[in-house]
């Protein structure tokens, strides 16, 4: 059985994503696309990289006709996704991968993204979309909030050891090498390849970022008490991947334990041998996620590294992932492309 | 019905793209992997983009066991290429990636390759491996040479125009802009990122370039008479592409009408609307070629631009196409994912 | 003695270029920074690479007081150039580095930039400033007009082969590298690093960039009849630097020992052994520009390429050049920085 | 007064950053290069950058001639610098950049170099050569022990604050994105472009980097104990720079208060405004080190961000202002220009 989807928002990256990874799904269909400002081009003119495929024309939302369709990916911005999505069809299941439903409390999303939350109920049904963990509660949504891409990173680092309690809670330090892409197809001087190549600088330093919104709401509910990390992306001359350092208080050999036990079986999550640790040039255009620990010359230090591409794993192969688990098909399907080197 | 292949080489870039490519064929499985001074390393150790895969360990080429193999890879260096195909099972089908089988006059191959050729007898029955021009013989083949990237990129700009006698045969100039990863994982200073990256520079200008000795042989066979071109290589600080900008004589009009004609319904050929023209960042890491015709302002001269990615449609992914011409396989199997961007 | 200059768009890539190579100047020193959309701000603000000099902060044009200026840069946008200009001290010496005073005939400058030119009484006395060309009419200009950052490449390449008449006017082509900072501090998408890293493609393909204005006017005036050159810029994933390799028919060794003796005792153009060639990252930073011939394989043609920094010789620096002579200051003053490599 | 000055090791990185400055330095002139492996070369052959220079024949060391040398800078490989420096003449002043005479301890030395210490006797007279913090030493000293590229950016960012005891000294984490050449001119695998470029990894990771043994004596003998940080180097794709992040804990603006007053009137340590944080493109090819400070949304912690040119601030130009101050010239002589943006 093949189902029919739509891309609302194809004329970003994570939309053009999107294309790229169900143009090779054996189940999925794309029957919609849609790009307000775009609206009327091919993908072909937006996206060259796509003119072998056929595709539709690039429509505005409401022109969207939404019978037929099972589901749509939302790829919109903030605030505008939560618009969209409040006047969608009730039986429609969506994935979006906008920050508008990634935070359960409305306040917590008013602090970080500075305006009130105009979907309060729509919130309700949401299941935050990191795949590895709440993989039941997705099968069954309605709707899926994609994470953030930093967020996706250091919870795939983090996550088990916070639950384990093999780490000090008061002493995460999480450091990110943040490739361009994930800034968006967005017209800012610092965006520029003059600016950023031969650049590297942190950003959002000091706890401003707000994935650390997902963060603060994950980790204190994985710990049952408020945790904080300390985090700083840094952006550096590449165009895909995030490599996530965090520095944790606890046992090396028992965090890589931890890790290992957690995501055995785990169909993209690598946990590389003890001692080793990732790069992103290792895990570019798939859904894979690498995971390293390490032993500091510091007793009861570690250094654990996490790698992932922020387009695939990290927004559009996640959405995809959460898709598969919605529509009822295997988990991995349109997944198991290999990361694309050099 | 799957069949078993071998990559003889496979610690090379080409190596590693076939293994990409194969490992989502549904009907090609990997049965060997050689890699003489990697033998006993697995291909994570080599390759670790590929550590998500259960592939065979590398072993030297005398361990591999051809029994039961239908098809070999063969991505060796020049001249050693010749000498292990050479001792290969003559019932074996085999593709060979290396330069050692293109040239069918070996007073060529030793002009431009420096050395006699060491398997004249061999050498009589391969077909030169450009799928789009020698469909027929390469279905039939036993041994398919697959052609130079940089020869693959210039032809497919070119071979349509000299067969139609649409263009002056003794003003060609085809200037290079290629992507790094075709130097292969060789290590020579000017390829360190320190060097290459903010760097441009032209090679083995003047008509030096080995790929000529394919464009002498291949634009003379198709014209009936000796052919020359110029032809530029420029090293560019980027990973993957090669983009060809040929200068020829002759109405641009006409030009584009023969390439659209030569090339309808090749499945990896897109020639643009007329007046537009390919970038490399648009196929990369796909085994499409972007084709493009504009008109010079001055009459009577059109630019022929080519795009293709050198280590998919240049190589691997023409191999990959070859194979599955030769096994009888949907030549696109495996081959349709689309280019990766950003 | 000092002379107090004034940088008019002092906010762009080349004003910024223009404050790093005089804040090295013995002679020189910066009286005032214009930037309409950046008055108020400080340097420091706008390029924080600047932030150790002490330097007059951004202000409006209107806002400059040129009472005790010697001499003004002008880096604005074409067509504001002409308007700022029209309206300056008459007193005021000079140089214009935009592209409104390059053209001599007001109708070609209509045709290839779009407007009617708008100070065409001005235009009359402006010098084209290729300086090792026009040395003497710059040391007694008042208004010299910078080159354009292609034409000035190209034209070290070809003008003293036009002049000495060894190669075939009718059949010459100019097949550029250009990195990206000749394009400006410009948002367009085309320029963000997500877009242009990994990527290369021509532009302006089929003879209507700009600088070919320059070439059409130039060459011509050399060769004393009508030149039309064919040129194809491609854009490259670098910061600085233009390669120009230029396909030429024509004796190669002649053409090398007329450009040998052209630039004999010119201290900033360095022609290379006979068979050697540039590179950009050899002149990055720098006022220098290399010079190459090769001989091609078919007898009578020859490719000669030539590399500058597109910011530095291609403009700025050649500002500086032009602006020293017109002081009165040695001509290679604050010019002889090596090359930044790697 | 001109000083008559030779650089062993001016065929690597290092060697070819202090010829660049030193070739516009008014009172210091190049009277011997040597490069063993390169001897009888010129240096536009090995570094074509600096054609335009008129520079003595790369020699071996043993056919340099030392009389009338005022100061010898060694860009050797450690190890080879020890051996080296053991038979010059005692009267020469030495500016070594190995690593060879950088750790008082030789216990210290053998420890994280693998070998002994061959030259012990020498050793005891080399000043530690972090210019702002060994000023009079170095004036006064024969042998200055040039400092590790990151031992640099990390001190500049953590010694005041470690002498005015505003930080735990029991939770220092530094963690620094490297530009690739600081690597060296070595041919590695993960040093190619292909590799490296679209890449990002950690080394060393878990304070096994050498530079580690410059933190623990300075730091230690500053704070009067043993400090121990954590250290993780990155690499990422861009040739100059390195920027370290570096997680401390204490008062935000007490740190900030600190700096400013610490290096006030430095000539090349800029403080940023508080909350103001640098980038490697602000000061690329250039001797200026940025430092910035902000402060966490964890009461009492605070990250402390420097940026180097490595090549420049991190080891050359740090040899320059060094060998100004032995040779009585002013400290900042040839070390002024300007950053290269963009």
């Amino acid at each position: 059985m093949t189902y029919k989807i739509a891309i609302l928002g194809a004329s970003g990256y994570t939309g053009a994503e999107l294309v790229r990874l169900i143009a090779s799904h054996p189940s999925i269909e794309i029957a919609a696309l849609s790009g307000n400002s775009k609206a009327g081009q091919s993908m072909a003119q937006v996206f060259p990289h796509l003119r072998h495929l056929d595709l539709p024309v690039l429509t505005t939302i409401a022109d969207v006709d939404f019978s037929g369709i099972d589901l749509a990916f939302c790829a919109l911005p903030h605030k505008t996704s939560q618009e969209v999505i409040s006047k969608l069809p009730k039986s429609l299941k969506i994935v979006d991968l906008s920050a508008d439903f990634r935070l359960r409390d409305p306040a917590a999303y008013e602090k970080w993204y500075g305006n009130p939350h105009g979907a309060v109920e729509i919130q309700k049904e949401a299941v935050y979309g990191l795949t590895e963990f709440y993989r039941d509660d997705i099968t069954a949504a309605r709707l899926v909030a994609g994470t953030g891409c930093n967020a996706a990173t250091g919870q795939f680092a983090l996550r088990p050891l916070i639950s384990a309690g093999v780490i000090d809670l008061d002493d995460i330090i999480m450091d990110l090498a943040c490739a361009v892409s994930g800034a968006g197809r967005s017209l800012k001087e610092n965006l520029l390849h003059a600016e950023l190549s031969e650049g590297a600088h942190a950003y959002a330093v000091g706890g401003t970022h707000r994935h650390l919104g997902e963060f603060d709401q994950e980790f204190s509910l994985l710990a049952g008490r408020p945790v904080e990390v300390q985090f700083t992306p840094h952006l550096i001359p590449a165009n895909r991947g995030i490599l996530a350092t965090n520095y944790v208080k606890g046992d090396a050999q028992a965090i890589h334990n931890v890790l290992e036990k957690a995501y055995e079986g785990e169909p993209f999550i690598e946990v590389l041998p003890f001692g080793e640790h990732p790069s992103i040039r290792h895990i570019r255009g798939s859904n894979f996620c690498h995971v390293g620990v390490v032993a500091d010359r510091r007793a009861g230090r570690a250094i654990v590294i996490a790698a992932l591409d922020n387009l695939t794993k990290g927004s559009s192969g996640q959405a995809l992932q959460n898709a598969n688990l919605m529509l009822g098909l295997p988990e991995t399907e349109g997944l198991m492309m290999a990361p694309l080197f050099p």
